[in-house]
């Protein structure tokens, strides 16, 4: 951290500051230029740094505080130095080397669905099925989601087909019922500054994927991520599924270069959803490729046998015959992929 | 709602899609263009049209659908034609014919900031006190606020000055002991889409603030706010607090068009929050008085008399002088604008 | 479009605004429902409903009006059944069926840069070289570029290697000169609404190649092909170069969606720019296999021998080891999923 | 400027970072801390900056490089210590004590709707009349303006009523023509980057109006008047007409505190457009109102005596009684601040 002393500041302003930042615990280090004068903030304690920058920049003398250091712990690399793998049993992992697909309807609608679109899935390689039980909606006049007796219906697909389950938990009341039925706790968008719940999770041993929350940046996505994991649940996958831009064409802005950036900071598997990312059930499956392209450790889609009938986000869900196309797609530019990971990873550390 | 069918679609396909809104309860009007042919949707159940929307966008045949009708009910003028007015007793109201000034510090701190933040801007006009003590950070590691020890520092402060009390709540579990202390609950920007959370406080008989979401458009704020009050509780208040843009100079971009605009959507008042609109102390000021030449119901200010110690948000927050100073100059702004009144509403009616 | 008229517009209102339509040459199907009434508008001269439009937005008794058909023309699959491809001579194409690949350094600085540049790329399998002599840079104390100095180099590289040559005109003073030297000539994100200069341009028989403004809809950039076009030039190309948002963490945010998204509107290829849609080396690989996967017609890259030496944009040029390996990776890619076309049609057309 | 190294960075790369620094002509000032050591740049030459940040960026060892001081020079109160005023003559003045109002018609349409808005607007208390001649529409098939046949229009109408001429310049080759008749040249939002074009005016002695981009943050709007103070030009005044962001209810998201914020940074006035800024007449009162609380130095409305006429912006331009009733607020609330001048400098400078 760098206090930037207004022009004209004196010795004595000089001297207030770097009072200041030694009254804080940290050491201070001037630096008097042609123009300006800037002290350097130096030590081991960043949870204190977000109090003593507001502190500096109250200050009369100070032009602005400029933050160097980076606030993560628990979710940057250079807390843990291999990439979390979430091992969900059975073979199934997130964050190894294969593409994990997770698949199924927006909502848990029935039985006959939701058995119907776990076959599909299954069939066509997906490891994971999802579905929404508790939906959170824009409009409270919209449908609402089936609640424990739709968690019912995603475990009896399990039981049939023995794909794992992911489903949203919405609020803290809900994480008992939601726990006895799903593998992966999803975190909405909505929901992803929802500190009281974060930390409700964190203290749980379960998996959770976070979404990134419309108009979050990396850093506020992955700070979510470390309100989890400072309770002391580490296993977190996190999702890109677009941001909220200007652009009136699509439901959201696929960021699809947030992966490959958060993948540079942080250990933790990235995800992405093209289904929300898009809305349009058309671009699905070329943002779905690129995703695959940009080195996803997984994807998310909605999938539905009858989209004309769907009780939310018919637009943006795939027909069978157009999820086994992406899936076939997805193998094979994953495999077309294989071949250069060590040419790329010398170049990293070049 | 309009549907538009793709060029070239068939007598076949628009018979479908007239048999798919009869079947939803709906009656369909088509007309058939030189190019392109629509289907008007006409019938009287919102609550129905998000589905149908979805199931026709679903469609082969369809281009596009098109939403005429605004999704409001509750919020709306068409509800309700009076303005709301939120009665606090003792002659605090906000929605009425006054600007409400809301102002205190970002955190409750300690006994001694608390009682003398409160005697300043009672001196100074405030009519309700703010302070957190439940905080929403973004880091984990940053201060979290006191808690119920806050609340109690709360209460004594309006005991000793007759201010009432706006306090954030973040999570239901502490519903209670928020609404023990507390005149008003407010709803971060956070959690404007937490939507357990907003029908729990649609149960209760107190006045709500719910602030708009870094990211939300007017319909979903609006719509926020009919999650409560389709719960029953009628009591809400608007706040903008800015909205999050590429600008990077300062903390939100405020968007004050909204304050007018959702006036004429909606019966339910709006303040203004330039504190957080705009992150710099210097700019609280000014983006105040024009919070108030706008037309906003309230403003809600940070004011602390030692921003340099402050836990949280010093930098944004006014000193006792300058809180004076802009208390004096919205009574002039107000006050010239009173005469202007009558004038404004014959054109609005013309 | 459609005219929705407010609630309590009598049938005088109506008549009032069917009038408007009918003297714009447009016929009105007004039709009238439980709560509102709605006109539509129907008629073949589109560029005569934008002032339509406003006119009946002005009327007091319009509540919103509604476009229904897309403003575009020229650009428009309905204009044109074929995919335009763009034949730059000895075998170049852009928008065919292969990904072609633009390459070469963000300025030319001077002639062993340039050739040393250009022979790497060459040999990578590039087709067209890229390198600006005109230069927009934020501030006017940044290099501007060598100007036509810069032209001559660039154009010594295309005798030496064969390759094509694109590079950037900022104005109408510069068009002789520019087209004496290049290809293809480049808009820049600045100049996609300079309408002078897309008229002037549109009057040359020179392919361009037109980048996405910054904040730029899709149906912005549409439009302002639509200017090119309308003055006779038909071989425009469409490039995405990312869009501005809250991110922080690059220099744009890319909007891989944007490439299907127009594919699906219109004939004109698209290509993606990853070098100026993140602004960061080590993303601009990743997000070059995202964009060869979700289907861009072309790629184009910086690529600069040293990047530490270059005089603009050296933190998001590829070495040539670098440019090597993501030239490797996107045969790769285009390769595995050639075989899957025919689906891919079967679906869409379904 | 400073250079923050990778943690593990050795003394040898340290030294490179040094040279490096050295070699561009500043002075380096190394400073180890416990995790990191951080370079800073001490010297006094900004245009060099640019590209020294980019080179030090590049190197490997270098994890990030963060400016400090700002980029600004001709446009900054260093360079000036007194406000710009710009004086047109006849005692109209844009930067002085006044709130100066440009008002009229966004597009010059015919001789009687010149002459009849000029009445209004000068009759109301406005000193400059606007009225577009050449006008960059968004569509090439929309209304294109009248061309010098408008500009003579205008002239007409300053000579009947003595008010100064406001006019859009599009282009290069239209500036002699353009210059012949207006006051001050008008700078559209679309060609805030058009550097030929800003370098052009820059050379003439004629006030210029430069209107912030789209998507434009300050630095980058700034900037662009650097550009034209660069060639000599000085007379340049500043006009906040909203930015785009993913608000759907307005054209624009009006960002007033833009206009306090450049006013800190720079000695050139500040004006705002609420007509573009909100796109919706019955916006464009308030928004005007709080543009004249916060600040700015005037304000330039869209007025038209028949909107529903209009050729262009019917929908945001005030009818005359809407004008007057405007320009009676303004004066209010303008007197009404004008008392606190002295106390506001004390607190600035305290």
């Amino acid at each position: 951290m760098i206090a930037v002393l207004k022009r004209g500041a004196t010795k004595a302003d000089e001297k207030k500051v770097i009072e200041l930042i030694e009254e804080a615990g940290f050491s201070a280090h001037p630096d008097t230029g042609a123009e300006t004068t800037i002290v350097g903030v130096v030590g081991v304690a960043p949870e204190k740094k977000v109090n003593l920058k507001e502190k500096l920049q109250v200050m009369s003398c100070v032009d602005k505080v400029v933050v160097i250091s980076d606030p993560y712990k628990l979710t940057s690399w250079n807390f843990k130095q291999d990439k979390t793998v979430i091992d969900l049993g059975d073979g199934v992992k997130v964050g190894g080397n294969e593409l994990t697909v997770m698949a199924g309807p927006c909502s848990v609608e029935n039985e006959e669905q939701m058995l119907e679109t776990a076959r599909v899935v299954k069939e066509a390689g997906a490891k994971i099925l999802r579905g929404g039980a508790f939906k959170p909606r824009t409009s409270p006049y919209s449908f609402q989601g089936l609640g424990e007796e739709g968690l019912k219906l995603l475990a009896k697909a399990r039981e049939e087909t023995g794909l794992k389950v992911i489903t949203e938990l919405m609020d803290i009341e809900h994480i008992d019922v939601v726990c006895k039925y799903t593998d992966i706790i999803q975190i909405g968008a909505r929901n992803m500054q929802n500190y009281a719940l974060l930390k409700e999770i964190g203290k749980l041993d379960k998996p959770v994927m976070l979404k990134r929350g419309m108009a979050a940046t990396i850093k506020e996505w992955l700070l979510a991520a470390e309100y989890v994991m400072n309770e002391g649940n580490h296993q977190v996958i996190l999702c890109e599924r677009g941001v909220r831009t200007f652009g009136e064409e699509t439901r959201n802005t696929m960021d699809l270069s947030s992966i490959p950036l958060v993948q540079q900071l942080s250990h933790l598997p990235v995800i992405a959803d093209p289904s929300h990312g898009t809305g349009r059930w058309e671009l699905v499956i070329p943002v779905a490729r690129a995703a695959a392209a940009v080195g996803a450790d997984g994807i998310m889609v909605e999938v539905h046998p009858h989209p004309e009938n769907a009780l939310s986000d018919g637009p943006q869900s795939l027909k069978p015959d157009n999820f086994r196309l992406l899936m076939d797609e997805l193998s094979a530019i994953t495999n077309s992929l294989k071949s250069f990971r060590s040419r790329e990873k010398k170049i990293a550390y070049e």
